[in-house]
């Protein structure tokens, strides 16, 4: 194999002419050594993105030559093409506030346009990443808009994640709109209801959370770019910014501006706090929703034994023909995750200092992975579990039927005290709670007509 | 002292005579024994406020006498005046979702209005606490409605408060807009900015803060009344739910309106997580904005050293003349219950299940809690700390006088390589940087003009 | 009223000639604001308990005159007998570091051996708070010891209680010896057991659980005295160490001793971390048994119902005869508060800086809290739900009787597979599962002795 | 390719002849999605083990002949030789609380011993997976029991990292012995200590926490086998369990035992919480040193400057000549994640169910990650950090000439009033706090031997 040889502050370093990493990259992955992923290939995108943009910003400003600017570009699309994978070497999870991956797409960017350019890897002279990939930029202000813009197209593939389930979830609402069934309140029957009615529950919380995670991306939108070293906006060329952010909403589409305050958006990050507690909300919901069907399925004899889920694999190596709830088990894990993953983003978050936070990465790679988990739970949940379920009618019904609850619409008629003695009695007896009120002249609902179907 | 004899579920209780809640209550207040505060009597006044509303609706529906509904928002009156604070002594955190904070209210006020309609307390028989009072309601309801317009009512507090560390921190802004002074990135200076920047940059972190904590408000806006038992809306009768909101909107002036989906409503709590999330981004901001004032008066003399905190009190008892940054101190540890606090509201809200959550006590209690500090927090920040700080115009001079970082503004001209180079040996050799690059015959400063100000 | 004047570091203030405490006291009381309780009277006692040993060393080593020493031990002994309770009025979260308890102490202290020794109060020339009740002492020593004195003292309290709840667990296994039931993993019927079982489960997670606070608590034996200021020992006479942990150890008769490194113990929080990690394993083992009392006693008709919890209150104010599971609502809720406060207590204990952590005082707030509401919770499931509660025998071994899954333990007879097959086809079509085995000629029951009974 | 088809509860499947591992993998690998890593390979070794140990213990107690053991053992061997890591397809956190690892192995070591039997991969007849590989065991005794011998191994590691780095402090605490520098409380001077004494207060804090997480293990050395389905222990022969454990114990070499209660030790999983809290300790206590190492560091001019990190890699894409804290930095974001990760083992210990908790594998999971995380963050900074600080003696002792509080000591000779006075004087004229108290006439330094040294 041959080597070029690279040099920076600390000093020199062989690296392979095959790669196209160069030597900041190369020590960062000799440093950072935590046992995770390499950094999410959707992240180093939006770098790149990012720096496409900036080349045709600092072309048209006259910082960049055409021919850089475009063998930049070129060099963009490589990777966008997942060309270049392979050269993207460094723990998501890492030091230095970002500044290796800033620094790994600047090196793999300027050696492939180098190639382009008819030059050989390593010929900074040509083509710096420094000075002219990282050009009117700093990591301060490139690593936070692209973890930005990545959350923002994670959360793009968890929308239709959550509006699948939700579309699930009201199907099953309307096919079981005509199965009654008892409603709990602390475990205890409470009055009736109908299972269409839970389902319909379970969409309308969902839809809620994800309106605000929703919400919540529009702060992310509010990119850094044009900020560099500490948001002073030092070293950018006087029109850059116009056109950059053009070029970026061009390519995004969506709403994407500069923050105000630079220094304020390099410094304080409570902006991650606020969309990981969106996530955190969804995941709450959704675990919750997790457990209420474990609840509703259990049994299969013994338990509340509402509703059964469709068998996914077999649930024991022991016991035989036993079947477990394993998607909503796992759906409550990912949210689990998504619950620890806010914790560590609120202690990144709240240590950072003065003008930069050192702990960003650790926050992105757990605001992606909160993300990522709640797409995958959410489409598991909706193919694998919820479309699958069918009801157990006749269980629900005997749960009305049997429940003396089910007096308390009566109550405004008979009033509290006597509706109440008559539960009493009929739970310490057996006897039906209607033959009692019969019995004892207090009621007959045979004369009358409940409107028990208020419950639907 | 005399008793009255007053009945339930369980069977009969004494109650003096001097007492005008119920035997509810008493019960509660023995099963109850967490050491904690009692209900927070701002929560007592709005749940006084919705039986006040419902009284009016219920009269104008029929249901309720004209007497009775007066003579019920007589006794609410007499709550909101305080005169009726000692009857309300059952502990925030409880069991039975709320049942027994609703009860407490509705023995007291149908106690209070026995009087004014000129019976004995205990005479149920001319009103009742739960066929009058309760009329038309539900714990499932009432509770969750008071526990949301409470913390509107806490958060408006808050947000003067913030304001109010706002503005100050704006006023210091302006005062410090030329000391000049050195950013620091991890710690390490990185390049020039003014101290007015930085506390710009606070005021701008906290005004988004509060910002998304006030958008946070508009779900808590959304009520559960006419929902009664898990959302069916049993027992409440026709036009009470009309007329009952206009009466709350009118009282509260805001958009107070009913939940569309009423069981998801009382079953699902991710609203309150998502609000505990704006609360904590505030926190985190708070937070670390008093370790930046910790930190830049760090010293008094081999520390950063470049503002000075007021002396609110001495700060040792053995260590003579040491002053200590205790309001900074203090807000850190709000902030920090504050993260602790949500921790717990997460878990409440993730563990509930079917048509109702068992734990929502718990979930008011650390959300008025979070408000409360953070309110007192911010006060103390703006008038003990941030109003009195002044700055060490001369030690933030020379700091930027002395480094090195400076010439990150010259890389554009003279390469980020050459750049490096120079600041290595200025540090090496202690020569200054400016120097180093006339000597070497790279740059010479003062033939330009540096474009320092940028950094303003 | 009448006034004396005092001084400090910063001015002068008027105390009341009625307030045994100083202008210490007095500006800290009005600095710190927060809504939370004043400092927990137990720690404010093991801060006088240590002073009394102080003035007992520093006597011994001539340091403190006998008189002196003898009012500031008859001081502190008032304090003991909760005579000088309304004198310690600051707030537990306070900034600082905990001097404002420590000079509150002091204050009260000198100020009523003043009174002892015929001096008027505030005469400190006779008896000073800094020079002789501090002496030898520092807030770096004093505030963190009598935090783990304090919390050894609660701990005691909780140990009585869980062992109270484990003995009533105990005793319930034994009355529920013979109670075949089906255990359920995931929910869904696995093998039997028997509701005996279930209950020694508890107990023997919750021993499990106190050994390990216990065990923790070792760690809370080792004080910080003799550090004095950031451990140094600076200002301690000779022979002070020796007199000082010997008068302690007698006084709280365990194995208290001086911290080794006692810079490390005055810096580092990790102990305190450690501690509240075995208080909420307690937590979370006391939340899962409260959930599974909850579960088995849900119903009364269409829910586990295998067991009743006694009724404590009436569980609605709409639904008539309803019974709640208040108990172990609380029991939960409690647990819960335990977790944030954990997280808070992380928190501040990992944002300690350099020779001191400024923030023990939330640490120590939320470590009192967890210590009490455990001992609260663990008391009232003793004897307000787990005494009470009944089997419901029959459901028991109804479900026993309709499950399927009691072939487990014919499989290394029959194999997993004809087992398996056997099952489904029992779900499928309802008919009794040894009825399929015995037809299909695979196994017959009858002719055979089971062995059912290993459940047991 | 070829296929065999594999039968299971649900239907039937399609396995590559390539593979292993049968349907029940293939269903688990199908059904659970998260992004996240595959099964941990240490933990997939002790599952193989424990199933060797099995499968002596049954051969020995005449269950399994001695052939089939014996091919067991051997495909056991392969997969400790790293032979057929890719047939472990499933990710580490799946629904179903672990089935699915359990029988990825049990399949993958029934068709490797199939093959050394002279068999074809899938011919069960003659070695089942259910019946022979997993013969007395359930994945409910199997899968803790793995997991936490897992976390034993992985513990085993982590001691080694920590010890060396309390090594290399223990080091640079004898190198900087001499070095003289000010002791800060909050941040504020306090009294002088040594640089020695610092580096020794890390290696102090470490040690402690290190002997904490391994008192914690003892509680993982107590397993599950012998339970098998919620531990009733069904299935077992008589004499395997005491086989087993004595083939586990020489395996392991601990004090591997069985837990008394087995139906305690399937349901209650508080020792990982626990566990995890002495993790958490540690990274608190990592944590803390990396922020006070970045303090100390930060400069390299206007900060506290006292000593100098190691550069390990250039610091920015803009500024020029910036080295940063990035071992420091990447330490920190280590222990957020295991704060984070105790978060969601917290959650998951605590919503455990009756016989089982089902969420054990995001536990396990969470419990990987966190011990290799604080392994590797301290093995980078033994090596990449603390080996390489070097001081700066002059900086160190100019802070404690400047400073007016080393007078503290003095204060039990002039009195603490006085000690503040000149303070408080030095403070605002500049003037030496020493030449004031000579001025004043209340102490002469020149004329005693001060006691500074104590600080050493």
């Amino acid at each position: 194999m041959t080597y070029r040889i690279e040099k920076d502050l600390i000093g020199t370093l062989k690296i392979s002419d095959d790669d196209y990493y160069g030597i900041n990259t190369e020590r960062a992955s000799r440093n950072f050594k935590l046992q995770t992923k390499k950094t999410d290939l959707d992240f180093i995108k939006q770098v790149a993105r990012i720096k496409k943009a900036a080349a045709t910003a600092n072309e048209k400003v006259g910082r960049l030559s055409q021919k850089k600017a475009e063998a930049i570009r070129l060099a963009v699309t490589d990777i966008l093409a997942d060309k270049l994978d392979n050269q993207f070497i460094i723990t998501e999870i890492q030091g230095g506030a970002g500044t290796s991956t800033n620094m790994n797409v600047n090196e793999v960017i300027t050696n492939r346009a180098l190639e382009i350019l008819g030059h050989k890897k390593g010929e900074y002279q040509y083509l710096s990443p420094l000075d002219d990939v990282n050009a009117g930029q700093s990591t301060n202000d490139v690593y936070p808009s692209a973890g930005k813009l990545t959350t923002l197209i994670k959360t793009n593939k968890l929308t239709l994640s959550v509006a699948t389930l939700i579309d699930v979830l009201l199907e099953k609402s309307e096919e079981f709109a005509h199965v009654q069934k008892m409603g709990r309140t602390q475990l205890q029957e409470a009055v009736p209801t109908t299972l269409g009615n839970s389902f319909k529950a379970f969409a309308s919380g969902l839809t809620r959370c994800l309106d605000q995670v929703q919400k919540a991306t529009q702060q992310l939108e509010i990119l850094n770019m044009g900020g560099t070293a500490i948001g002073t906006g030092v070293n950018t060329s006087d029109g850059y910014d116009e056109i950059l952010y053009s070029e970026l909403k061009k390519d995004y589409g969506r709403n994407i501006r500069q923050a105000e305050d630079l220094l304020d958006a390099t410094q304080n990050l409570d902006s991650y706090v606020l969309f990981s507690g969106s996530l955190k909300a969804l995941a709450v919901m959704l675990s919750k929703m997790s457990h209420d069907l474990r609840l509703l399925s259990s049994g299969p004899k013994s338990g509340f034994n509402e509703i059964e889920l469709p068998a996914q694999q077999a649930g024991s190596s022991i016991m035989p023909g036993k079947v477990n709830p394993v998607i909503p088990e796992i759906a409550s894990q990912a949210a689990f995750e998504v619950i620890g993953n806010d914790a560590t983003i609120t202690f990144a978050a709240e240590s950072g200092e003065l003008e930069l936070n050192a702990f960003e990465p650790v926050i992105f790679h757990n605001l992606f992975e909160s993300v990522d988990f709640l797409n995958s739970a959410c489409a598991m949940m909706a193919t694998e579990c919820v479309k699958g379920i069918q009801a157990n009618v006749k269980e629900c019904a005997d749960d009305v039927k049997n429940s003396a609850e089910t007096v308390t619409d009566l109550t405004p008629v008979i009033g509290y005290e006597a509706a109440c003695d008559a539960v009493k009695k009929s739970l310490k007896t057996g006897v039906d709670v209607y033959r009692i009120l019969k019995d004892e002249g207090i009621y007959d609902r045979d004369a009358e007509v409940g409107d028990l179907d208020r419950a639907q």
